[in-house]
């Protein structure tokens, strides 16, 4: 285990993100980091966890998988341990770990508890360094998720209403926004059958359903598959969630074709 | 062939940029992945072109350069292979190979047609996952360009008026502002012979040349040689697009000095 | 020594520090580039001399690190090595070192005059391609900082007003804003002795000391020991610099517990 990919929401103006590295890399010679990101908007667990199943998603086995979006630093909260597909992701146990889990249900996750291996350091307040470098070292140098703690049954995860399925509509819900203003769905691509009668989100409403961008006028919205295999909805050069005024969470509702 | 540069619009807070990397780190073990931007703005492929050339212009020959800004993404655009300089360089053919091309006059082009490679994937909006990486990681392998497809002869070019020459004036175009708001011009540095009358954009026009920044008091504005070799104007502790509202294509007038 | 940390003011979304990286890795093949920030405010030559010391504090010895926010580049600035800790750091000599200095009293400074290793190239406005990425390769390859220039006493340092310590009260300054709001300051946490009356920042104060975020309310506000041992204060979930409107500089008293 050589590769250790890192998403935080530590900023690119701090010294926070460089601090981790540094600790990993004095402890661990030799590893590769890797950036995922560390611009996730301060605090958002959900941001977060859906960014981190999907691009670890991408990764081969046998990856150290470290994720810090930590509002509850200091706290009692827990630090989470997942073995899984081979590989190992460490997390505050508040959520972030969410899709991970819904991604691999054989996960065998661990309550982390390793103070032997924690650096000494001022504060509470930067586990990152303190708590998670150092745990994300030991299994770079081949320690085991289940050497960290014991098994436990309950990680923390984010309510996350599952879409549903009728003969005549499907519900689902945005579970994300891309930079490109792009709403991502839940709702299974495969459930459309390559047709519907309409997408509606709020009041909004598309009738199309295209297979890329560039099939749309600029401006113009439609739905397609997306990248993760469900629904998305887009607008050629133009930030469609800004134009909405969607966010996070909010419904929709896919009518599907009138066979009568 | 084991460094592999990248540099995209695809954003900071998302995981395109992470599954990329994971997907070439899995078929290329080993490989030196360099970031060189993904905070290009989204489907900006000119300003894309220009850093593309400007960044992989340092770097040693032997190099993998991949480039991804692509609202053309799933369309009939082609996936541009461009042997050039001992390296290669991967992009979509949609003029992000602009300013490399014209670097490398010598460039071999291929457009790739590489199907076995690709990966199975939902959607078709995710090339740099699903193509681009794969095509990364098999250069990074030992294959070649010319493995890719056909040899070309009409990659997709921005349109670039050339700067032009005069006895009494030259005349070019604002061709990058970068993130301290300094105006990069097309108009060869070489061609001034070390002074000017006076360089007039729009309605705004400097009068000194200076070497460097700090021969400025704060706030005054004046032309200088840039770090590519042409003109650039630029304002002590200021970012002087903003000042100007100037654009990147807003004409740039040079008089030269009057030897009456 | 093979890792090369850098810290920037080149901005994410332009071509220059990518052009810094393509020169170390053609004249220091097989180096280890970790990136700390490319994004550090245009020119902010305090927030880059706390970030520079508080990120490599955490890297082991043996690195090079390479800091470069130059507003006076092109000016008779000297180009500052330091040697400590086992490490050497390259910066502009304009007070991106300070922190650094401070941290290490035993540092040896030299003012760097190697011009044959700097590469020929246009204008005299990017050292970081032109000079400080071969410096930083000579070093990855072997070299000394001693071998780079003249042993120096007097490199340049910011004014840094130490905090001061009375039998009553404690005085000292905000010395860093951090992306989630919170106001680092230079009081050493030592000197609380565990408990204060209240800590004041302009109008504002705060009269409880918790451990961590997670004690507070949303948008309660308190201090804390912060990850580099000094007193911190902050707000839960919400950024204090931005409520309070300070700034970095401002002034921080502490009343201690009233022993009568």
């Amino acid at each position: 285990m050589t590769i250790l990919t890192l998403l935080t929401d530590f900023g690119t103006t701090d010294y926070y993100a460089g601090a981790v590295k540094g600790v990993v890399l004095g402890l661990a010679p030799g590893a590769t980091l890797v950036d995922l990101s560390h611009d996730l908007a301060a605090g958002d667990v959900a941001a977060g966890a859906f960014v981190w199943a999907a691009a670890t998603a991408s990764f081969p086995a046998g990856c150290c998988h470290l994720a810090v979006v930590d509002p509850g630093v200091g706290s009692g909260r827990r630090i989470l341990a997942i073995a899984a597909g081979g590989s190992v992701y460490l997390a505050p146990d508040n959520g972030l770990a969410t899709w991970v889990l819904e991604r691999h249900p054989e996960a065998s996750c661990y309550a982390v508890d390793r103070p032997d291996l924690y650096l000494a350091a001022p504060g509470a307040t930067f586990h990152g360094r303190d708590r998670f470098a150092p745990l994300a070292a030991f299994l770079l140098c081949g320690g085991q998720a289940s050497d960290l703690g014991a098994a436990i049954e309950d990680p923390v995860r984010l309510p996350l209403p599952p879409p549903s399925r009728g003969a005549e509509r499907l519900t689902g819900h945005v579970i994300h926004i891309d930079r490109y203003g792009n709403l991502v769905t839940d709702v299974p691509a495969a459930w459309l059958a390559g047709s519907f009668s309409c997408v509606a989100v709020g009041y909004h409403r598309v009738e199309r359903l295209v297979s890329h961008y560039a099939e749309l006028g600029v401006g113009e919205a439609a739905a397609l598959v997306g990248s993760l295999g469900t629904l998305e909805l887009s607008a050629n050069h133009e930030h469609l969630a800004n134009r909405w005024r969607v966010t996070v969470g909010t419904a929709v509702e896919v009518l599907l074709p009138n066979e009568g």
